[in-house]
């Protein structure tokens, strides 16, 4: 007999029994962003290439400006400028300078650049230097910010615009990517119709299927819709089965009534292992977890927002340890703005609005009886009280993961 | 002369000097997510459409349980199950129940639902109740969630999976959003060359093109672009005019000599009007902004790490002007990891690395010279000093912005 499990327990469940698939593909650096880093990357040339100044001014050596203020200013004669985008193969010989850009390249023998700002052109081919420089000052050097072999991204990591960026530095033009993850949506119930259809007496909308498929989309795995099965165990049995063979994980949601939540624990059973029943959360209790082989196969609750929380908890860091991503989400410290109870012994999970006032950031709880539309439209995300915790006063700080 | 803005500044300027564009199309709901909502959504129909039970249990009066106990229980004679999505179109008798599922319909007359576990099956067509109901318990009743005419999401906001759960609820499969701000992107500087090319000597990578089309496209805009354009005003010229004509506002980065800064000013300002030049933020202080029109012009500092700043605090506002987008981002919240000076009389600006240590969160400052790769790969964000902040002691709280 499985017993209920604690969020942490199945986090640790799902690290234990499953593996990151390993699957991986080359895409373009547009299409990179939002996918996870298969491998690490590591830099196969100088960033820069050339040593370089980072402000407009002369570059010069630092010793033939020791001593110089704006009254006895060095004097250094002009032996050119370089020009951006262009190489400064030359050497600088003592008692002279060159002009260069910003970004632009610095020629032999200068180990600084004095701003503009600090010099005067004299007009007859030579400047006068008001501030002494010092040996590196406004220079960066070949290879400040990468050398061959330093690791520049991890593997794992969940590829950022700005990591793009960093990979055209040095030359990346695609980049392997862990696979989207393929999970099949399953949705069950006699009581559900399509989002298009108006429901019949008794009938509810399917919620689930366009909730997580939108969810797991964007969290850059890929959803196939199976559509929505009625309370038969074989039908159900046999949609699973079609599921699990085309997807790398399935994902059956409902089954409000007891039978039909014995029925997903009986054909879980049946084509592998079942690893869990249920997790001490509310809402969300009845999840249930198993695998075939190295496939999960994951039952949530019919209630959206049940189903909602679980899928943001277990079901997207299941996703997560599949396809290799080795990197969290981070949460919103926030200000609750009124008290709220709870005293159930299993994590308390409500959703919440956010908001700005006075520079601090405020939680506002969404109350509601078992509430649909308004546990989840407009929401920001959601906080957790912990099990043992018989509410929060006014004024708590709370952890906000954001929808 | 303009002069240098504050942040704050800009962002009036920007709430100022330019309108939402107003151009909307509808979109399915697999589609919506990431998308601004252009119009508010009202329910037109009551969720739940009828009086629902949030437990499997008995629906029954409650007045008829008052006073039972596990002693004595109160015996109710069992008038039937409701089935799942069936419609309960009759009254109950008084004395009587029903069995009802999660989710099932309440028949006229019952004003509760008993837990199935607090109930005993006498199996001669009675149940015993042995914890008293009260009126409303267990049940949510027709309209709880949302009725017609209330609103369900407000325009301008980012639609989440969260939020396409609600519209589905509501019956919607499609919705009016924002169209993408078309934003055309050009880099200009004499040693770039793209990123799939080797760069010479003086030459570097044209990293900004990359980086501003990853941004923007995960900002929900469409980027096109323009390539590098060489330092030439008249070149630059015809290039941002063709921009402007193609595209719903332009970026222009780079020019990181004195001269094309001017050049760019000056295009600026012969194509309408220069509303801005130079904020007061390091980096990114070399950023302009002006307009043709409602059609923003930008100028973003040459340096990646610079541009990528001051695209994310004001270009993105910007954009999200135009798309009538009224939210913001929200920042973590995290604890140095070791002290930073500052002291330059603009907001200083430094990426970060967040990780999580016994529980808190903490942002290790990523320190370079003028670090390209190591400020922009594998950060997670950045935080701001204050201008008139001289630094930060380690374990200060810094608010991050994530990437």
């Amino acid at each position: 007999m499985l017993e209920v499990k604690t969020p942490k327990e199945v986090l640790r469940l799902i690290e234990k029994e499953f593996k990151p698939l390993g699957r991986t593909e080359t895409v373009p650096l547009a299409q990179a962003p939002g996918r996870v880093l298969a491998e690490a990357i590591t830099a196969k040339e100088y960033v820069p290439d050339f040593d370089r100044s980072t402000v407009d001014g002369y570059a010069c050596r630092a010793a033939d400006t020791f001593g110089c203020s704006d009254a006895i200013p060095a004097i250094l004669s002009v032996a050119g400028q370089v020009l951006m985008g262009e190489s400064a193969d030359f050497a600088l010989s003592r008692g002279s300078c060159v002009y260069v850009p910003t970004g632009g390249a610095i020629p032999r023998g200068a180990d600084c650049a004095v701003m503009i700002e600090y010099t005067e052109d004299f007009g007859d081919g030579t400047v006068g230097i008001m501030r002494p420089g010092a040996p590196g000052m406004n220079l960066i050097f070949r290879g400040d910010d990468v050398f061959p072999g330093k690791e520049i991204l991890s593997a794992g990591r969940l590829l950022t615009a700005q990591d793009i960026g960093a990979l055209a530095a040095v030359g990346k033009t695609s980049v392997p990517v862990a696979c989207r993850v393929k999970v099949g949506v399953i949705s069950t119930g006699d009581e559900l119709v399509p989002p298009g259809e108006t429901p019949g007496p008794g009938q509810v909308r399917d919620v689930n299927s366009p909730l997580l498929t939108a969810m797991l989309t964007d969290f850059g795995a890929e959803a196939v819709n199976y559509g929505i099965a009625a309370d038969d165990e074989e039908l159900l049995r046999r949609k699973m089965q079609t599921a699990a063979q085309e997807c790398d994980t399935v994902i059956l949601s409902g089954g409000s009534s007891v039978g039909v939540k014995d029925a997903a624990c009986r054909i879980i059973e049946s084509m592998g292992e079942l690893l869990l029943h249920g997790i001490a959360i509310k809402p969300g209790k009845p999840t249930i977890m198993g695998k075939t082989g190295n496939k999960p196969l994951i039952g949530l609750p019919g209630h959206p927002v049940a189903a909602c929380f679980a899928a943001q908890l277990f079901v997207l860091p299941l996703l997560g340890r599949l396809m290799g991503r080795k990197q969290e989400d981070f949460t919103v410290t926030a200000e609750l703005t009124e008290s709220l109870g709870a005293n159930h012994g299993r994590e308390q999970i409500n959703a919440c609005r956010l908001l700005r006032e006075g520079g601090k950031l405020l939680a506002s709880p969404i109350r509601s009886k078992s509430g649909l539309i308004t546990q989840l439209a407009g929401a920001d995300g959601f906080f957790i009280i912990s099990r043992d915790c018989e509410g929060l006063p006014k004024g708590a700080q709370v952890q906000v993961y954001l929808y």
